[in-house]
């Protein structure tokens, strides 16, 4: 009999968000699923790791059959500390959401979910981020299971190339129209923080912003698709490094 | 008269490290400088923002004719409160560091110090990182200067390629024999926890590890010059689509 997957489940709403249970029950009808995530909200987190901190792992009460631990730290340490304390084998396939809000875009880079996607990958897992397009507290997450359900099993079988893992977004509000490879949109943020003054008016801040897509137009991109009720993949690569532009570099510093 | 360039500088180490001290005496006599960082020590921070807490800018005595700031949040956080709240026009370069530590590798995706400069690269505006490999209270900053000025005094004259900024490693404890524009070395971090237990018996993990260098023979790599005393230039590229594998990942899930 061949063994069944192990699949390791993290986020960055926090090990008990509505959206990480239902990837536990969609992951649970395909391996055995281990749930090892944050304790807390770590939204917008990034690839942060805790430094200068202890990290303890707590269980929790299985759910739809998968074990599950949080971790009081980042979704980044999670994975590591799933890896180092908790499994016994390296894991088949790592899963980070399914985020409340969208990773589309530039907002990989900022995002949680994908930093611990981006780290399962980093440690040679084939890993994938899934997040919806809401943030409401009654988002349905229903209409997803299907896509989620075929994109998994595919990469289970497939696996992913060496060094690159997926960032996967669906619209808000409705059953996908269907599932389109793309890039992210070229875009940035403006009007990114409210103002306030406290009551003795010392002034502060409080991040919010709007999100400016460069290329509403272009159909190789995220937003475009997303704008049109498609799911979208991005093949996403951590190594940052800008390889077509080292002569470039070059010319300019030492040429 | 030219205006005299404006220069942000920011860092993870906190406003009142040795190596921002550095930067800003260089920078000083380059442009007008305005550091705006950390209140406190913010490595592995990598992109993180603070999404649901209030920032607050301090205002400190000026320093080397720089003007001083610090903010209550990550290096992403200062540098888009500068840009929101201090700066009147986008400054034509942001400087990160000097890092008290590596940055070269993977670790480009966990830094802070690169974490403020890929925000200044998707601000559009021309961004450099510095880190020196070591974490010593007495580590020397003075053989790196003529290596900054010319790196910096470059970009300021010729800008940087869009969408990319550049992750500038020195050796530790000697003058850099040179620079070497290439790409960050393969690797992953292993045995990343010391395992710990409080006085009650509760295990607790504390973040450590050693860093493998997958290609130690490959001079294409920041890690093989580092090690024979030549400072590293990445150029990174915080768009982390991998435009590369759009098409397999098609085949992969939908052909």
């Amino acid at each position: 009999m061949e063994k069944r997957p192990l699949i390791l489940i993290c986020n960055d709403d926090g090990y008990d968000a509505r959206g990480i249970d239902h990837l536990t029950r969609i992951a649970a009808t395909m391996g055995d699923v281990v749930v090892v995530a944050p304790d807390s909200a770590q939204s917008g987190k990034s690839s942060a790791l805790t430094v200068n901190a202890p990290l303890m792992l707590t269980s929790h009460p299985d759910k739809d059959g998968a074990k599950v631990y949080s971790v009081n730290g980042t979704p980044v340490d999670c994975v590591k500390i799933a890896i180092h304390a908790v499994l016994d084998r390296k894991p088949d396939l790592l899963l980070s959401g399914i985020n409340h809000g969208s990773n589309a875009a530039i907002n990989n880079i900022y995002s949680g979910t994908m930093g611990a996607a981006m780290e399962g990958c980093i440690l040679g897992i084939p890993s994938i981020g899934y997040s919806l397009l809401s943030h409401s507290p009654e988002a349905d997450f229903t209409p997803l299971t299907p896509f989620i359900r075929e994109i998994t099993s595919k990469v289970l079988a497939g696996g992913l190339p060496e060094g690159v893992c997926l960032n996967v977004n669906f619209p808000a509000r409705c059953t996908p129209m269907g599932i389109k490879v793309v890039r992210g949109a070229k875009g940035h943020w403006s009007e990114e923080y409210q103002d306030f003054a406290t009551p003795h008016g010392t002034p502060f801040f409080w991040l919010t912003g709007k999100f400016h897509n460069e290329e509403p137009d272009n159909p190789e991109t995220d937003e475009y698709w997303l704008g049109r009720g498609y799911g979208t993949v991005v093949p996403i690569r951590p190594d940052q490094t800008a390889n077509d532009k080292i002569n470039v570099i070059t010319d300019l510093l030492i040429n």
